[in-house]
């Protein structure tokens, strides 16, 4: 049989869901170029042997904390397990430990990476047509993918150099209400935001808080980079620290802070939802009827082995990321250091950048156009790869941008890529 | 905040979405009866040893098939990989050797336990409100959650106990048809269905996949139980071995046949996809756009546990389940042996069950309701589990009908567990 492409979900042809396939596939395609496209985390303490002695401290720890015997034990890894995972009450230590953050572990949803909960979260939302979401723009691929498998419309809430101004949230707020929408929650990444590497002040989170409160809305706070800021120990209390009164949906990934491969992250989702007759239960209970009927359970063997990291290092993610938070501030400072020496005349080369105080990501900003185009041609003749902003606007927007990580680059690459870069700007310059 | 009910999506007051939840949570209240409710499969075999043994196997095919360094093993464990998975090429070798479905390694997309594959799927058919699913009935729940989770509506084909009826499909899509709507699919288990038990046989299957031509209609073939037949060497060619118009999409299971805990399964999407422009593209890839929103990958560490699993075994899972097949074949017949030992006239004590060729489940039908209070007075007053049969039926189905699986019990509990289902039928005679 052959399927006409008309025949499928709109999703299947949209610009959000295209744009992971094009960059992948310009990852793929140049295999041998600097990457400073890749927001994957840095890989070199990353051991094979990690694997075993996590799941056995995890074992150890079933049948120490939890009294658990031989076949409990194998039963915990081998099969089907609790909906919302296995090692809830794990995160909700880790929790307290590193955000100060008091969550009953029973609001917690592990999930099959940040990714899964975001589409429990916007599929349990979504109820009509009416419905939409708010979101920051510039804002992650993943946050729209997810909104157009549900068929949920994302209007977009301006991010500046300071994060979210929560005046622009009040205002997207109310446009779409007038529209006849029913906006019903704000998707943002509050510190060191992929891709504009923002951080929200302390202030505007308070002011944030009091705009969702005043426009009965959700805030869905996203924290994968909150750990890494550029000053060492200089981090700010997120919004869910913050909420008292529950309008914070926290969603979090241990990809970063622990690792991609096992595929974990959770939702803190401990708002209340009514019942008509009058009952209530857990918005967390709602999204695990959903993940059910998504993926079932996030595999018990991949949480097995990141809550061994977990008990390894006292629930800490702070402690356990000590050396590679290190390498991100070292890398950035490289990185803004290495832009400055290169472009040292904005007003004349045209080229600008951001400092941001921490994280993964730096945008730059050229005389010409850093679209697709130019990302190929760069990758070609210069052999450097960056990911142009363009893909992070929900229509058009950051058309001179582009996006550099410093994640899962060595301060080889790092120099020899800004390298690469300047070549590139200055053979493009008769574009400006 | 607190959230109303009303205002969240359909699905959460779903019944198909409360059936897993209530199931679930009987299961949790009488942790001490004997549970022929219970899907999962028998455990007795998984050594925590193993899990390391699987790892070391996948990190030396890596170096040596694949010519893998050190540091590339590393990066393909622990970080995010190829949104179709890294193990894809093995499970291409499975499917020749076990099910002589020779598909191309691309065509097939590894997802987070089968039920993700059949979210993918019913998400990339889903276009409008027009189009519709079919599906058994009674029929898998998850199929039916699955479809709620997309806006999908699900008509019933009626499943006899040798199967689908040709015939019956064909009335249904016609039928679909006529009332406006446009039938994508058809959903079904061919091998030992659940939670019918029944299999579709060889003739059958040709008359399907002429039916499927003949209406435009995709089948969905779902094989979690195919490699278990309750008479040893006897299973019969899967519909996609049959299929030579490529109208089969094969939803694949390592649950039952490696192990649940790392929740992988797979689909064999080898349709073309064509675009307005001319081009094309694999259903696989298409399906791969959706994955990259709503999980990104499947664990790579758990795929590389079943990969050396696969590699352990010569890629045959016939093989690597010999000793788990014999106890399903010895349970299976000691549940229809020990129902006949117990019911001995059917006419006179209204008890009457399915004698399935293989796989977990059995279907009784009592001379009273099998509904959900039945089940909890069974549960609270005989100590023994089983499922209603109501909840494989999308609306009205099954009311005196229970299944029973053999999958995770004992041969001392399968006898003790029918004395318990003798009381509990003896008492409740009363209320035929």
């Amino acid at each position: 049989m052959t399927i006409r492409r008309e025949d499928l979900h709109p999703s299947l042809s949209d610009p959000a869901l295209e744009s992971m396939r094009f960059l992948n596939e310009a990852a793929e395609r140049f295999p041998r170029a600097i990457s400073f496209a890749a927001g994957r985390p840095y890989e070199n303490f990353f051991r094979v042997d990690d694997l075993d002695r996590y799941l056995r401290a995890f074992c150890r720890y079933l049948a120490r904390e939890r009294g658990a015997d031989d076949a409990t034990i194998v039963r915990t890894l081998f099969q089907y397990g609790r909906t919302k995972g296995i090692i809830h009450d794990l995160i909700a230590r880790n929790l307290v430990v590193d955000e100060g953050i008091e969550a009953d572990a029973e609001s917690i949803v592990v999930t099959v990476g940040c990714q899964e909960a975001l589409v429990l979260v916007l599929r349990t939302l979504r109820r009509d047509a009416h419905d939409v979401l708010l979101a920051t723009s510039p804002g992650y691929v993943g946050a729209l993918g997810a909104a157009r498998l549900v068929d949920l419309p994302v209007w977009p809430v301006p991010e500046g150099p300071r994060g979210v101004d929560p005046t622009a949230l009040a205002t997207a707020a109310a446009a779409a209400r007038a529209a006849g929408k029913r906006p019903r929650a704000c998707y943002l990444i509050p510190d060191f935001a992929n891709p504009s590497g923002a951080r929200l002040p302390v202030a505007a989170r308070h002011d944030l808080l009091d705009v969702a409160a005043e426009h009965d809305l959700l805030l869905l706070e996203d924290n994968p980079y909150g750990l890494f800021p550029a000053a060492e120990g200089r981090r700010l209390p997120t919004l869910k620290s913050l909420d008292d009164r529950g309008d914070v949906v926290y969603l979090g990934s241990l990809a970063k802070t622990g690792f991609p491969g096992a595929r974990v992250g959770y939702v803190v989702a401990d708002q209340r939802v009514s019942s008509p007759d009058g009952g209530s239960s857990l918005l967390a209970d709602e999204l695990a009827k959903v993940k059910s009927m998504l993926t079932v359970n996030t595999p018990p063997v991949a949480q097995a082995l990141v809550g061994g990291m977990l008990l390894e290092n006292g629930f800490s993610l702070v402690g356990a990321n000590r050396r590679t938070s290190a390498v991100y501030r070292a890398h950035l400072r490289l990185l803004l250091d290495g832009l400055a020496r290169r472009f040292p005349a904005a007003e004349e080369s045209g080229v600008a950048w951001n400092a941001p105080e921490g994280g993964y990501f730096v945008v730059v900003t050229l005389p010409f156009p850093a679209d697709d185009a130019a990302l190929m041609e760069c990758a070609e003749r210069h052999g450097v790869l960056w990911t142009p902003m363009g893909h992070f606007y929900d229509g058009a927007g950051g058309r001179n941008q582009l996006r550099l990580s410093v994640s899962a680059v060595s301060p080889e690459q790092i120099d020899a890529g800004l390298d690469r870069l300047r070549a590139f700007v200055a053979s493009g310059s008769g574009r400006r």
